[in-house]
């Protein structure tokens, strides 16, 4: 999020949200943030890559915690678990902003552009979750995998969090969104509440 | 793939790749794609947005044809097993094309700038197939979660296929990956082969 971060950065994220919020994201300039910052274009650029960048400004700092939570996770809690877990420690810090991380979501969700550079950093967390769990010992294909299906229950919930109006826990939205997936999932195709999975087996002895 | 394509569009995927996998995508300009393909640059623009589109040239027939086989699937079809399915199908197409996708992937496995743009066009495919199960009747949430849980699972097969030789059946490996998918789901996070599941209770009767 980075919106309260001090200095050059700092302001020319504050100064870019506010143009953004004010005149739609489209519409903003660069030379129009750095000039809101009281900054040059040429301090805009040694920050950011381009305008997209500034919205994405705490992406380092929240895929570095979740990889510390994931190779930091006890040894017996199972891949999936550390996961889920480190997610939501992170995105916890996230919802703690309340409205200010609901408006910068729906700020993405404006823009295809936007909306791009999200699931570019949402496929470079799976990425470096997948390495997290690889460091743990998990085999690289099951850690690709879990790391993956982890992502998308965290963006699910996410998604059903910024719906939300007012102050919502993160961590059962995140539980939930698992369930489901495992339900989805079970080999039965079954849809009902999760239970015990069968083995596969339609009407099966169990 | 598109690379056989006839016309100005097929041309122009055909002259990209050659150029790309004689001197790497980097260092290949537009002009020069247009000028091998025997057409002008104002040509190549009217296909393509710029020269990582050439190699995604057959990516909305791919999520055609995969949208098309998930609504089709019949109404007993588990969604993750119709998703599968259509992933088969159309991943099968891709795999027949033996080296020549194998080579494609290794060229895009090469750029950054590929890299990305083929995670925002899984992306799209995965938004697409959650679209498809939604019109089959799931409901929103778990659509979007089946559908990039079968994205990853295509993601990881066809790696795997790429990274192997010769004729190898596409069909085992996407099957492969989803069940691995499954025990790494599993409540208690075991780890072992796929067999009966348990109820999320370690070491309980059943």
């Amino acid at each position: 999020m980075g919106r309260w971060q001090s200095g050059a950065e700092g302001r020319l994220v504050q100064a870019a949200y506010e143009l953004y919020l004010e005149r739609g994201f489209d519409d903003v300039t660069v030379a129009e943030i750095a000039e809101r910052a009281g900054l040059t274009k040429r301090t805009f650029f040694r920050y950011f890559d381009d305008k997209r960048e500034v919205l994405f400004s705490g992406a380092p700092a929240f895929e570095a915690g979740v990889v510390a939570a994931v190779v930091d996770a006890p040894a017996d809690v199972a891949p999936i678990d550390a996961v889920v877990a480190a997610l939501v420690a992170a995105g916890s810090g996230i919802t703690a902003m309340g409205e200010d991380a609901r408006r910068r979501q729906r700020l993405i969700d404006t823009s295809t552009d936007l909306q791009e550079r999200e699931m570019i950093k949402m496929a470079a967390l799976a990425a470096a979750v997948a390495d997290a769990l690889v460091r743990r010992g998990s085999p690289e294909a099951t850690a690709g995998l879990t790391a993956q299906a982890g992502v998308a229950v965290f963006r699910t919930a996410f998604e059903r969090w910024v719906d939300r109006d007012g102050a919502v826990e993160f961590a059962p939205l995140v539980h939930q969104a698992l369930d489901e997936l495992r339900t989805a999932l079970r080999p039965d195709g079954a849809h009902g509440p999760v239970g015990p999975p069968t083995d596969g087996v339609r009407h099966g002895n169990r």
